[in-house]
């Protein structure tokens, strides 16, 4: 049994932890840390989790919880794990840090796009990103894990064929992506009110969002050579998913049928990647709950683009679903356990 | 391995149930029956079961699906089970009838609220109305089960204690009901359309819905005497959750105290009835994907009635999950199996 | 033209008064007051305003606002108005106050329940309480205006002929309401952020929503001797609109062809009330963005009990429509101006 | 008083016409065709119109209405006005067809994308493209309008500045649309129901929309040389609003001052679009219910790519809003008549 802690256990990314670790055989919490509602019982807080949790809100030192558990997990704002972290800590435990800091290779980047300063440039030399399909073999070795953004995996589960096989010129990117409410967290702001959000869509962050340069970074990886992205958000009036719809030139002649073919050959392995035919576009409603990334491409004969469009639930593949994977890989249990719920429709 | 058949498997409740049986451990699927789908693959017209399902929708042909499964579940719509049954059938296999076919005694009373023709009065006696909680025992010997309707459920459940031990005065009884928009199915109705569904609110069957005479019947059970209330039900913008908000005058002077130990000593052993403190009101969100009834009640004191609220998931409790419930009691195994998932929030 | 202020200018109800008065002829708003806001320009927090308000949010001072306008609108939290208005300010200008604060005759009525010491005893004797169609003689003499809370007037205006009538046993009432978030207001709390109230209903202030004395003092007005209800609010995963579902025991027998009669000739006068025939239940849809208040009724034969059904907007009729309506009656100018937009839909 | 028939008064476009008509004081509704609802009375159809409208639908015998009003709108499917208007009725009336039959100067252009044939080639070229902001001078001098569709309505009055200046590569062009579910219309489907598009998104009719070719033809007109786009639109879970977000590269070295500077000139004197800050994004909360288009723009610095973003009420300035523009600027009366209504929010 993996002995886990969960830091930050009360945002929405923290409560998707917990909700599917308690369904994880091979799991057992220990710690729901919460700075803001420490003392307080769990399932007060997340009803949904009364009968199931009867725990209470511990608070948040990581190295007496590093003592006791076997991995600790961060769902917390940028900047904490950026400087509670350190050597003492990763050598007790493994830790999987949901929030931004580890997730670049180069901190000065984290500095300029997050506006905090970064104090663990060694720790950050040692943290692999972590997306599963592409990173699986490093993820196994791994101590310190920085789970990708929601947009991040979206996208780049989306487009790395494409970009892997130089198909697509990446000079020419355009990502505009939608995303529910829930990857807005769970603080009390008056943008986030019901009445501001419901009935209506907007742009945010655009030129700005810190998922920005990760995408680049990652995409660059892919590449071979420095990408350069536009990325608009977009804030949808629905709890969950994540949508991307992508759009690059076509770099060579490829008939839509070999590129379905493109895509089968990378994902058919794929437990989590679900390949839809052309002309089957993916919808958030389909991966609610769920850790799938559904994809489908579409050429667009007349400009010689292609649009590739991915769907997934921005709290399991986005954040708490793919911080799982990640424990699995980590921890050598098979790496779709606990993560096969079929997702939830209507 | 149960051998499982679901007629009707392209509603909302339908797929909820395949959604459910894909995931306990001890059923198996072998009939996908859908009189509007047939011959269409099952994952493209619920393709949140993609990489699940493979099967293609079969026609409807009761005989002969009797004879390969051990239990049928047939989710559609009034008037189809009160026909297509007969004693053949009921002797190859069990039955779950998710409609309100078998739910009355009395044909007649069916046969006048519901405006449909009876043509199974035999099989009608042998029915067992499926209130896990309540008729346990009897179920467990049962080869028809009536699955009882959404509203029925919540509102029997959260009522029974105080109607059991006469404290609340029948003749009082009013129900104010709100449900998800799932329940009213996924026929294409203009009343339906997402336009005219969300931002708004309605009462609808004021007087006439189906589910008077069922809450009727069984209240009249419980009390040991006839039984009539005012129910009315109203359409709410989201997709699941029924709740129900009851009033009733106190036939007897009781504390808040005593009625919340009442309620423990009723549902303590109860696996999916959560009795939440009194001033802790259910809300669906904590339901939601679940098999729970979370039930709070409030004395108002000033004038001596008591107000009781019980909140559910209508396509788990209300329809799928508690015809599971009735499977799981029917085949000997445990009650919970394949039922214990974590409410899904947000 | 009649010059405006209006306190509270950013809240929902303020902006709401900002929209409609914008559209009123005979209106000139020239302060808008706000304390969170004071400084900000106003079209900048209501973007919707853009090229139509060019003010700057300005403080609170009511002495100083008194002596530039004809009318006051304190749209504020409980306590303000209770607490600054004073005989000065009364001198120099009328006041309609959105607030709780001047609805009970008894000011220990709205001590008890508000939770508020109220320090000005002789002005909340001079209140009228603005239920138009109820009190319009009272109001065109009244220099302050109590507006009357959501859930009141919506109750109120569905129940007065039956009450008045003697038709229905008051004793018996029950009074089921549902309404849009808007009706929280526009702080930033975690319990009215969007993924909370999204996708779930839940019934709130069970037993001590400040707005039962409220109703059952104008209900014992009605009925002539003291009337206690049961009352419970519900929350609507919607933005606006009231539904209000009223059920009680019939004292005499009618007919449902007399009672359509009495509420034809009750309210045909009426421009604001729209009585729907039996059996054509109002829907908030179908009046959001105006001031109406769609009535209908129901007797449920089988218990003598009537049931009925208003909805409204609780932004207009239930807060700045009716407002304005005061205003007009206070002023001397049509009833209607300025309200007779036709409700939007969808 | 403008004489006024609407054919497809049933529809949501429709019934918005019915809506913003009631409330011109220069128009009065003499003629409420439809054809599912002919004979029913109006305002059960739409109840937000009871007391407002006491018709009865007729059928849409367009030559004998032709006699009777000075214009007839044309909210109907495609294919019905391409077939139904005839030199007689032109020479009686003046029409604004909504539906596509008549966007296109090439109407083989229509028979590919729409799949209808077109047998009006002669009326075609007399039909005058709507967008008030471009054509307002032949408009004014037009008998046959074809209003534009909402998305070129919103991509091209968003791009016009840039296009025409060409300060963006055109070859560069991707739009990336976002609707509310009021424009699929009111046709009972089970894609639009609510538990279908509630809490989820998609994108639809990739590579294949109707709107395209449209949007080609005027980007085509306004640069002076073809223009080829790839168009995506995406169904957003709420009733109304239009967010288009554009992205190309620029042709030509600007600062942002440069271009808002530039939409300031193009769109200081228009009264329907308001152009907003760069970095004030667009929201379509803030036009719901009005005429307006809100407009703002983002360099991304990054990649020399411009992004514009356009915010309109699909149901007004998409159509019924627009419909109106253009018939007070065919009958000379002021542009704005009926148009400036606030904004309704929340």
């Amino acid at each position: 049994m993996i002995k886990v802690g969960v830091i930050g256990s009360t945002g929405y990314a923290g409560a998707e932890l917990i909700r599917l670790l308690l369904q994880h055989q091979e799991a057992k919490i220990i710690w729901y840390g919460s700075k803001t509602y420490e003392g307080k019982e769990y399932s007060n807080i997340y009803k949904n989790m009364f009968h199931f949790v009867e725990a209470t809100c511990l608070d948040e030192e990581l190295e007496e919880l590093s003592q006791q558990v076997d991995v600790i997990f961060t769902a917390t704002p940028g900047g904490y794990s950026a400087t509670g972290l350190n050597e003492k800590i990763l050598k007790n435990t493994k830790v999987i840090d949901l929030s931004g800091d580890y997730r670049f290779s180069d901190t000065k980047v984290y500095e300029d796009w997050y506006k905090i300063k970064h104090y663990n440039q060694e720790i950050n030399e040692q943290a692999i990103y972590g997306l599963c399909e592409i990173n699986r073999k490093k993820i196994k070795e791994a101590t310190l894990i920085a789970n990708p953004g929601c947009y991040p995996t979206c996208t780049l589960l989306s487009l790395y064929p494409l970009i892997k096989e130089k198909i697509i010129d990446t000079a020419s990117l355009v990502i505009d992506a939608k995303s529910g409410t829930s990857g807005a967290g769970r603080s009390a702001t008056t943008g986030n009110l019901f009445c501001e959000v419901n009935e209506s869509i907007k742009a945010y962050g655009v030129t700005t969002h810190k998922h920005i340069p990760e995408i680049e970074e990652q995409l660059s990886n892919f590449a071979g050579e420095k990408v350069t992205i536009s990325f608009v958000p977009h804030l949808v009036p629905m709890n969950r998913g994540i949508l991307i719809t992508a759009y690059g030139n076509l770099a060579k002649e490829m008939s839509q049928e070999e590129i379905d073919t493109l895509y089968q050959k990378y994902y058919q392995e794929e437990s989590f990647i679900r390949v839809r035919k052309s002309g089957d576009f993916p919808e958030t409603k389909w991966v609610k709950g769920s850790n799938f990334v559904d994809v489908s491409t579409m050429i667009d004969q007349r400009n010689k683009r292609i649009i590739v469009m991915g769907a997934m639930d921005n709290l399991v593949k986005g954040a708490a679903g793919q911080a799982i994977q990640n424990m699995n890989l980590m921890f050598g249990i098979k790496e779709t356990t606990g993560l096969m719920q079929v997702p939830m429709f209507p």
